[in-house]
């Protein structure tokens, strides 16, 4: 490229060695796919794809040195990749092997209503100990994902989130933009003493609710549960105090997130982007946090091909995206500027672990194929690298 | 449809009063309709349509339990319905029936500048007992909405907000969409600890500033008013201190809101969207309050149809819609997957009620005509609910 | 126009002193210039086009009574506006005038990697009292910014944030909206209790490391900087804590903002439109912050052309616009209703200056070509203007 002789001052050093090997290496790229979501093999009975997931405490480490005891499908976080055919019949045996009620929504799927996992909308809570057995079509095409859908507030930052994608043979993304590596990033923030202050207060009311129902005592009106409205009202009527009244948090107990994981982890243990020069990939972004993501990526323009699953009329360029909760965004991003280049919210805010930048969402779109001649670093006027041993980029810096 | 029949597992039970009956009943219907705007009659003045607007204190029931004083159009939140004829005239005789200035801005609206209600900027504030005629073609097209523009902070949050719609003869989304039911949903955030606060200090202020006007000592420095940016920059070179500095308030007193309400209720009090299978039906959402909500529907992709009430070049399908601040979106729901289904904020902070999960935003879409086998509710697996007495869905559960 | 004959109620007063003159006259109209960001003429060194940036200390003032110590480019808020055109070649000399490090990354632009300024990724930071030299050539067209990308979570709301617009012969907006004249708005958001805090913080770190550099003691874990991600996880083996575990800030230490800045200005500083009948205005609104803004302009729909600095597909009216941050967004706004109105983000708390409405974002978009009948300001009922002396609009107001 033209472009690139205009350089001048970035001078080429010779040794070989400054290469940023840590990121290349045949190890580093190994240990990246740990950092995506595993996918799950079905059973086939019959026509119909048969999945397991279970949920059960588990403890999930975010960083070296942040370790949370929270709840999981299958013993993972993000949960199993779930990947079918569109048309597919779906059946997922859930097993609730914990002290919680739980659910799973389907998030973006056409499933029948009572598959929809709303508690006491769609179905009764799945109790401890219980089964359900979510079966359905797989529609429609695309990145969707999947969540408990009690306590939403707390189980949803716990991380009970998977994705689940419908292909299609034809698919129509791949017609406009050919693409091989195909990349899932689930986001989420988590607020680390809410979720240790809810998650135990939850399991103390699970206790008495537990035990109240196993005596035939089961209470309404301690369990703020009502038939209908009337019911409600007419309690209400009678002095029955609702629990938003008597409250037992405060609004500054709304969760603040302190942690900003991606596919579970946190920068410098995000999962990282590979490329080469001249290909697509494309990256399914899913946002099953609380808190919109303006996610900027360096050195590009990418296109947004895909909303909540559906491919877009007419695919559009940027290089910062609005991933709000609860949405899904298909990117296709263009190997046409080789290089290591950061991919992060550009709310500041949330590149941090615990207060600190950088930290979060921060991760890196890597070309595999970085010619040996533009991977040196120049040293600065004035900086005496060999002193420092600082040589090679990039570096793991996490208090800037 | 095919993928029904091979749903196995909620095996179908014969009573038929298991019937969710206290959400398509007709008294729940009837109910319903009370939780929308109230559609107000102009007079007619020749070829003028007039309509009254007041504003007053106002007591407001939230939810059961929680009745907040505040202010509010014609002893409505939302204000009333405004429904005209692009190229109508209008007129809008209002007034101030409070101890606090006001002024009405028509958000959306192509007004004359004069007309446009923003204190000290197009009109004198509206002072206590003062009327103001406000007079316009409406114009554009589409969904807008009206609110007080003074002390804008607290006056929105207070609940001064109503819908002003603007037909057209031939309409655009009518042809593209045929549909019956047009609903509209105006969402808001309050912080109600602010809201008693600054509504007290406010009044606190306000009589001081008639006392004093009255006596003829209106001091501009004392209420921090200026003719011109001059005058204020002289005031500050003798050493006046404007209020930002001397502040009476904190930054961490900014309004955090801990009530989500859609048109002024929240949940279980939240109006609910009726559907019937292969019928369209139009949601006009306005945001009238400071917070983003990510709107998500269950088991649909609805279409985005217009922004800001005008039609957008290229409707769009999404299940999660952002509804920004000051914004206007509406969408086109099509009865493809019966059932009844949650549309609800993903922040899951803005489904709570004072900070309890599930509450605020959260409400459904509701096929009338459900057939009966799709309305038994399958007993799980170990599950006794016979005991429970719980056999009905949905409920009112307000502590999950 | 024909709605304007309609209205009968504001009636004309005859004095023409009434007149707005501290929006419209000379004076203010050249004083409004000073609050853009100054253009920064190149040096040419054969076909480069060569620009110099510094960072220092500033004191900089955000309103009368405002001021605070922080870090800008060149001694201004914004940063110098670098105008170029498409594939230029652009050198840009950079000196680190302070006891902090700094980069400059160019958001928005195809760099070489090596060029992008993300520390420890692309390049060693630019240490206190050294120089740096950027050079790429001007691709893509648009609307770009720069920004300091070092301990950014201080650094961008400290200021240090500038313009970068890539012209083209042929401009693709400019043959569908012709206009004349060409605004640049960079929003941004500063809680400055965080910045003095910080920046005290960073300072101390700062003289510690350069005592201990100079001294050949530099410590990797002290200063949380490792060569590889292998090579943190061996010190955490061996009992390292890092930074987010022994944390020196609290989450509620994360910047709450209580300043709102449009050109590093709040009002009644911020920089204002002019307009006239008939005429097209191009306005390139920059997020360098860190809060989503709902820009919404009064009386009229404008045209969003341009997303991330690329002509968007299909452009689209609306009256309110999400800049988020990160984003750059072009509109054109068409003189199509005379008057004064106001453009401000519809999250009210960012229209505060320290807590305090109005404030903030709050700018107007201003017609010089207001004929004398519509300067007129009636007075409504019962209120004795002259007694007041304030029968002209607009004002100064800053406690409403």
């Amino acid at each position: 490229m033209n472009r690139r002789n205009f350089l001048k001052t970035s001078a080429a050093l010779s040794a070989s060695s400054l290469f940023p090997i840590h990121l290349v290496a045949d190890s580093a790229k190994k240990e990246n796919r740990s950092r995506y979501p595993e996918p799950m093999a079905p059973k086939l009975d019959g026509d119909i794809k048969e999945f397991r997931l279970f949920i059960d405490i588990y403890q999930h480490q975010i960083v070296p040195g942040i370790k949370v005891h929270t709840l999981a499908f299958n013993n993972q976080i993000p949960g199993p990749e779930i990947r079918v055919k569109r048309g597919d019949k779906v059946r997922v045996l859930f097993k609730n092997e914990t002290e919680l009620n739980h659910t799973i929504h389907w998030h973006g799927l056409y499933v029948p209503w009572r598959m929809d996992g709303v508690p006491y909308v769609t179905q009764m809570p799945v109790m401890p100990g219980q089964e359900f057995v979510y079966e359905f079509e797989a529609e429609p095409y695309g990145t969707h994902f999947y969540h408990c859908h009690w306590g939403t507030v707390l189980h949803m930052q716990a991380g009970m989130f998977g994705s689940i994608i419908m292909e299609e043979e034809d698919d129509p993304i791949q017609k406009k933009f050919p693409y091989d590596r195909d990349y899932i990033l689930i986001y989420s923030a988590h607020d680390i003493n809410f979720m240790r202050h809810e998650l135990n207060a939850m399991l103390e009311r699970m206790k008495e609710r537990t035990f109240l129902m196993k005596n035939g005592r089961f209470d309404k009106e301690r369990f703020a549960l009502f038939d209908s409205l009337e019911e409600f009202e007419e309690a209400i009527k009678k002095g029955y105090q609702p629990p938003y009244v008597v409250n037992r948090r405060a609004p500054s107990e709304l969760p603040q997130a302190n942690w900003f994981t991606v596919n579970g982890k946190s920068y410098p243990y995000t999962p990282n982007l590979y490329i080469k020069e001249g290909e697509n990939i494309r990256v399914r972004l899913i946002n099953a946090g609380n808190e919109e993501h303006y996610l900027h990526l360096h050195g590009h323009d990418f296109w947004l091909v895909c909303d909540d699953g559906l491919p877009v009329p007419q695919p559009q360029q940027m290089n910062t995206l609005r991933l709000s909760p609860g949405k899904t965004l298909d990117i296709i991003i263009e190997g046409k500027n080789r290089g290591i280049w950061t991919f992060h919210d550009h709310d500041t805010r949330r590149v941090t672990n615990n207060g600190l930048y950088p930290g979060g969402t921060l991760l890196a779109l890597i070309y595999e194929d970085l010619p040996m001649e533009e991977r040196m670093v120049g040293p600065m006027k004035g900086m005496k690298m060999k002193d420092m041993k600082m040589n090679m980029l990039p570096k793991i810096a996490l208090d800037e």
